[in-house]
């Protein structure tokens, strides 16, 4: 394997660093103190903050139309750690992984030992049942016509056998929740039942409910559309809210920051399943146009800002939900590694931004009637450039205070690269 | 008031158009028999099938930048009644009207004297707390920053009081429904508190709920957006369906087609809607760009089919929901008495078309993952002219086989400009 | 190569069809009369209408996801011109084949002479930049960051290369142009400078236009966004019309129905380059969300048949410009040949409808400002099922009344499978 | 008239945080100093940055559904005039108002004088042909159904005649362009000859160009939709693009943020429209939805920043352009001062921090294929608060370091409402 980051890069890396950092953190300081803050305790916030990377967001995605392969890309679910284990080692907020069965299964005592030794953890499974598998003897049917909401009562079952097996792995590795994500839909109108097949849908979630460990939670992860291009089954978060409802208490509804349509107000759904004790995860990306699975934060860092100024807000509430972080982006054109760096980063920013927030004026100017000064409330916190907050914290707990630039000093890729000779057409599979 | 219609010129009008319209039904009814089809029992359906007019609707609408009146507008709700009575002497389809309060506050016994004169009933009644009434005595306090959900516990009470008050009118006149949609949301990010105006708002409806006579059903409408422009507190039919489960078995959701995301799929909500047999109504309009309440069917006909054709596939549990079909539209540019015999009509189409889909062919396909042959069931019931059946049933109701052609020929439009002094600045206020 | 589709099969499907068809097109016939249309003469129009087929349509498509391979898939151009043989005998709408280079490079002899035993022709020529092809000795530079406006000159040259060579392998098959879409853009904000972009795709485009044959046009086609999901270096018909009139008399512009922003006005765009003279062509298909590439008038028909209204009512000016008339769809659920029939007949149908529309009524409903009745006129001709027009253009000209069903009893797909064994992974590729 | 801002409310105001402003611009200026930027030159050109504010923007907005009116509202130009002069007292950053004839209309050398009272001058005029003006014996024609393109000559040539009327009543005053944005469109499919409607409008401008003095500009504004909900004449920046093309040298397009389809790149038409050397100027706003006329930065500050950085980087370009900065709001929930004071600071802020891009870096990053690196270069400089510098600017100039604290304290707005009785139902009209 290329060999891991040597502390020796980051101490480097950070030594030029220093001096300016330390003058930029007092400062923030300072004003943050002017306001009322102290320092100390958000670093300790955003320091205790953590975000899963997808196993599969290390390697290069691509689009229907082509997968331009990057250097080095890991063949396997262990050389997945391996980059997994240089995202934390550098920006120390990703301590956990969230993987991807079929595409990441491996014997769960290696699984673990590997995330061991890389410090790293397991996030919430992924099952999926959007590809056929047809090097799988236990899935021998196609998917092509739905899975979990197939009419063929034999693929359905095949597809809950599969669920089964992802929680059953899960919970070898010390996983305690599955996300389950669907590409079941239409491409024409009439294609599909629209309620037949949510009928179905329910059924075999309840089957796979029926089989969730008792300190287990599942997520129910909707999306707009595509690969279905009429109609999706589970395709907002009412259909969603739906299914949680009548799953039971472990079921949650996991909030994909790219899957809804055009012009929706995201943190208005995270408001509505907060209120519904429904509220179980993210999938952090961002996009322009569609699911686009671009990088968290770098379309529109406001948005991302008033979703965690939803999650801060709702205080206690929300740590009944603890909800799940992850990460599900596409990297196309950037170095993987470094996009999920920055990417953690970006969602630490706008959680540290969100804990700025004057929640009693705010509260004062909303109750007022004041739209001119609640909105400039939240918005002299997003305008706070708390970056020197976030390359403490990063520092405190080892990593480094410019991550990418230490990256790239370590040489880490081109030794990837090295060892790791191209597998053209490899990769895909991006949820 | 202007002379309604009268019977002489609807027949004078059928009779030139008499000999055609029988070869048409006649060939109509054979190509229908050829595909197992009796054209007798689907005519008996669709002049069962009839939809309300709202008061609201016969004025000429406008844009936030200007309302260009239109010839003889009505001046009151009896004059809009007259209108209503038109549509239903020449259409036949929509023998029911739906009120907006206080816009049409009037006496309910002469409200339900004239309506009788005219062959009307009353359907879902409208409350109205998205314009200030200062003329109110009961309503001193503005809406300006929200009604149900207002941070202002006065401001509440009045607008529930107000519900209250329409619910009175519509038991005086013979209503059985109220539809509450509210204009409360944000401009700011920040403004309102998403959860908070929430709890106030279910709040209010639980106690406008209280209020509600044993036979009543009320409605929770959702919309997107529009008066605000960043949030609204029932953006999205989830937020709906969330409403119409806390309040109980006497809330439903009304959908109006207009009130969406772009390319949200319609068809889907209200399958899922009649699942959770919470799908109260629908405001009929069409739309291409957002909440445009242009004329039904204009825009898009096949989604409006689409619609019809997951109401007509329901079956039973439809009947056990009869959901309230109401057209709720603007009209800008046209004679608000010839679109809405025309949307009626429209409608009525739809209706048809959805009768004319061979179920048992289509579940077939449906199971049989034959997408382009289920595809083909609908579009070939979309594709037929059901334009002799839906002439039949007028005519066989008394009403013009051209009605929009009977209408000009009538005088009516110039009768009530003659009768009715333009009156400036008046109108507007479009659901 | 699986038996062509036996004339037989044709006859003796079509004489099971033989009675009802020559009763629905009397029928047609008769009423169409009585609207002052004469359906001999549509019927020569619509016969006379075609539309070609893309090459790497004729193969299962599929989406970022997966893609589910159909049986029976063609594994090389002859047996892709074979499957659209098929197409061409049973529709008689499509006799052209439109080819993407490099896959579907052979020798021009060769494809030439299968094409004309198949009675085939050449549409316009697709080049491929938005795929690195490591097996192609001329084309060793990778496209990942941009092709015709890659900021390395070489990526450039190699780019201008390939479409002169598409062009040549065209002028050797008897195209007559070339379409040129191009997948550069951005993933992130400031990836890319937007306007120095945008003048390297326009030296390379002059660049290729200096090499265009005489005879021939080429075709740039916008597309708002996929596979960049920030920026798309011609991303909207504005920017395609510049560069139509940056490199002069021989270049158009070519519409992609899904290529445009959520509720776009796509019949006005195609007024627009009317009027400027530059409307090259049309790639059809039909879509929800976004670039769905699905099939053509399967979503909302109502926008295809407003499309051909505009051609159609664009007269003398439209055949001066005669643009060309493709199919761009990616079929993933059905059999490929049955979705190109049905598309094709589709297009046809929205063609005989605008052909339907009373101009002179029309013109005098506009100019007289009388909205309902203009809507009226194009509605009148949407609704009219001109399916026994259709079906007389391909009986008259040898094909099958029931198109699909004539498929079907043919075997051509079971003999497919049998012949061609599946390629795993294969296909993909859908502009 | 309520008494202006006295000098020494400001004064007041930023002696209490003169200690606090000057840290912080200390602070901040030695942070860019590490980066190689100077403070005071960046100062010096954000104090050279100037935005109009449009007169109707100071009275309070409204929809279709309801206005609900503000205290103190302005009763006619000059008192609009006053509250220019109050913004631009206490912001700095507002020289010139916009005005809107007829609303505007007044004598010219009254309008000079009040104006130059209070420090202001007068931007681009805008012409109404999107109301009917009842009481302007010079426009008895309604344009109900259109104005430049309307089908009657006699309409259009009023039209036109008002344009040239709001070019003279410019001319007057000072003014040396004029933005011309027409409400024409159809509702209806049918409705407007989409072609013929274009022709008409093309010639209606180019007889308003005829009579434009020589050192004048005309601006084409586009709008997708609205007022028009099926199709908008001016629709895009294509179609906006080919008219000012059509006209020549003087005339240009103008781009309003809010007037896009959904999604659509706005900074990419700013490129493009820089390069044809057409931009003539901006309505800036904000928006979530469509054409919501929200306050400028409110709902997507990198959008706005980004529009920014495509103008600095334009760099010699743009001088020669020297595009049009305007707001253009609606205000419906806030204090119209309050909001034309923060979004001109939200406006200087987005430039300010366009000009922190290191654009040499950035150019580097582009051309060597480091989206990360690039996308970064930008993100760093719109993290960077640049608030210090935009409080200075204004300091030095003579405003206020907090103008809304400072506003809020001089009583202006309780002065206006108590010598300004309310207006019911006047208002609206925002372009």
């Amino acid at each position: 394997m290329p060999s891991p980051i040597d502390p020796s890069v980051i101490e480097t890396s950070n030594a030029a660093r220093a001096r300016d950092h330390a003058a930029d953190f007092a400062s923030l300081g300072e004003r943050l103190a002017r306001r009322g803050l102290d320092i100390e305790a958000l670093t300790a916030k955003v320091s205790a903050f953590t975000v899963a990377v997808p196993s599969w967001g290390v390697g290069t995605g691509g689009t229907r139309f082509a997968r331009f392969p990057g250097r080095g890309e890991p063949r396997g679910i262990f050389e997945k750690l391996d980059d997994c284990g240089v995202i934390q080692a550098l920006g120390r907020a990703t301590p956990a992984v969230s993987l991807h069965i079929p595409w990441d299964k491996a014997d769960p005592a290696e699984l673990k030992d590997r995330a061991a030794a890389l410090g790293l953890s397991f996030d919430a499974m992924n099952s999926n049942t959007f590809q056929d598998h047809p090097s799988d003897p236990r899935q021998p049917l196609s998917y092509k016509y739905g899975s979990l909401s197939h009419a063929d009562p034999a693929v359905r079952a095949q597809a809950v056998e599969h669920n089964l097996e992802t929680i059953a792995i899960g919970e070898a590795i010390g996983s305690k929740a599955i996300t389950v994500w669907i590409a079941d839909g239409s491409n024409f109108a009439g294609q599909s039942d629209l309620s037949r097949a949510f009928e179905r849908y329910l059924d075999s979630m309840k089957a796979i409910y029926a089989g969730l460990p008792a300190d287990w939670r599942i997520f129910s992860e909707h999306k707009m559309y595509e690969p279905a291009f009429y109609s999706t089954v589970v395709s907002d978060w009412g259909t969603s809210y739906m299914t949680a409802q009548e799953l039971g208490p472990k079921a949650f509804c996991l909030v994909d920051l790219g899957h809804h349509a055009p012009n929706v107000n995201i943190e208005q759904i995270v408001a509505r399943l907060i209120r519904a004790s429904k509220l179980g995860g993210f999938h952090f990306n961002d996009s322009k146009y569609g699911d686009d699975d671009l990088d968290a934060g770098s379309i529109d860092p406001f948005r991302l800002f008033l979703v965690f100024n939803e999650l801060v807000g709702a205080g206690d509430a929300l740590e009944r939900l603890y909800p799940a972080h992850m990460i599900d982006q596409s990297h196309n054109v950037t170095d993987p590694i470094e996009s999920l760096i920055r990417s953690a980063d970006e969602i630490r920013r706008a959680y540290a931004q969100a804990l700025l927030v004057d929640r009693i004026a705010l509260s004062g100017h909303q109750d007022g009637n004041d739209p001119l000064m609640a909105s400039e409330v939240l918005k002299s916190a997003f305008r706070t450039d708390v970056g020197p907050i976030l390359a403490e914290a990063r520092l405190r707990a080892g990593g480094a205070l410019d991550p990418i630039a230490a990256y790239r000093a370590s040489g880490y890729r081109e030794a990837a690269a090295a060892e790791r000779p191209a597998v053209p057409g490899s990769g895909g599979g991006i949820v």
